[in-house]
């Protein structure tokens, strides 16, 4: 591919997924479809850690990330995932002054993105209204995420949220679920004992069945009158 | 006061407190000024449940609001507080199309407050982009606090949790805490049998002593250890 073909390329791609693109100036445009990095993350491989320089804005062309936080003890709460044709501007928290906690981004599975650094996101933002109005808006649809999260967390109680776990996996992977107890407690935040714990009270009702490393949802109807 | 004097003092008023101002049109400041509204709460009272119609954007001019969220079973969550100087753009929720959780805002004491009132608001906020970027701002922010509240009720044990709610509020209310176990349990979101075996313990370490409706801070250096 041509340099030239590559640059209408990354144009018609920040074009069509970031809504502030037509309030720039054409020199705007200019600077960041330039300056635009397209990047390959492999499977688990972490993007943001709270004590690193924050990279930019992340388009997701391919895959998925996931943002979570982590205790001192190393409990670990998925806040919420990205998903392909979505932008991750939690990498980019540093532009967004208000914003000061910590949180870790991991890519769930290989992830093909286009990221606009810092350095070249941060003049734009200061000129233009429209570029911080969509990074704010995007934190504050983010916010609408965790807290549903911690609502679930909070509110629901583990068995609950076993269930709703299993049933949203079960609309991304299929009726085979190829995870952990473990793996599993980390998501939503519990310990492995308790999750183990409600498998297999979930076992014994005929909803699941359990196998080494993967959880086969068998009875959808039941699992569903859980949620 | 004359009609000419008040405008000119909710003029100054919402300048001062808004950074915005100086990006409006003349004609903007004049829709505000003239339709922003004094509103005095009595202590305790309602000023948005979940299901209601939003009110716009506040501004305390004196007193306190808390924002919190209720589980099925009115469980409670203080989320954040709202302070004198203070905006609150999360009675204006209906106008930030990414928020979508339910939360309740109420006058901890008696409260004085300027309200833009959405339909105000909504107008401007369409035509001039740096109004959204300060609403979704300003959401960003309380995002910030909110998953501060999250780490804490996640992440401490609960004898830290009651130690830095006690800690935060004899900043505010002194030495002597004038509320009832019942009452601090749900502000920190939990029960209050937890509260008063954390409060009972303290009290044997001589960190406070306990009595009807109210706890004293004996030894504020020993209750900052715990923090």
């Amino acid at each position: 591919m041509t340099e030239e073909r590559l640059m209408l390329d990354k144009q018609k791609t920040l074009e069509k997924n970031y809504p502030f693109w037509p309030h720039l100036t054409d020199e705007e445009k200019k600077r960041l479809t330039e300056n635009c990095v397209a990047k390959t993350y492999e499977k688990g491989e972490m993007i943001h850690r709270s004590e690193e320089q924050c990279k930019g804005a992340i388009l997701l062309l391919d895959g998925q990330l996931r943002v979570y936080i982590v205790s001192e003890e190393g409990r670990e709460i998925t806040l919420f995932r990205i998903r392909e044709g979505e932008s991750c501007v939690m990498s980019a928290s540093c532009l967004l002054d208000s914003i000061a906690f910590d949180m870790m981004i991991e890519a769930v599975q290989k992830t093909e993105a286009l990221i606009i650094p810092v350095h070249v996101l941060h003049p734009v933002m200061e000129q233009n209204p429209y570029v911080g109005l969509y990074l704010y808006k995007a934190a504050t649809e983010r916010f609408s995420d965790v807290m549903w999260t911690i609502q679930q967390i909070l509110f629901m109680g583990i068995d609950q949220r076993v269930a709703h776990f299993l049933w949203d996996e079960s609309l991304h992977q299929g009726q085979e679920i190829a995870m952990t107890h473990d793996e599993i407690a980390r998501y939503i935040g519990s310990a492995r004992e308790v999750v183990s714990k409600v498998l297999k009270y979930l076992a014994e009702d005929g909803i699941v069945s359990l196998g080494r490393g993967k959880i086969r949802i068998l009875d959808k109807k039941k699992l569903k009158e859980l949620l």
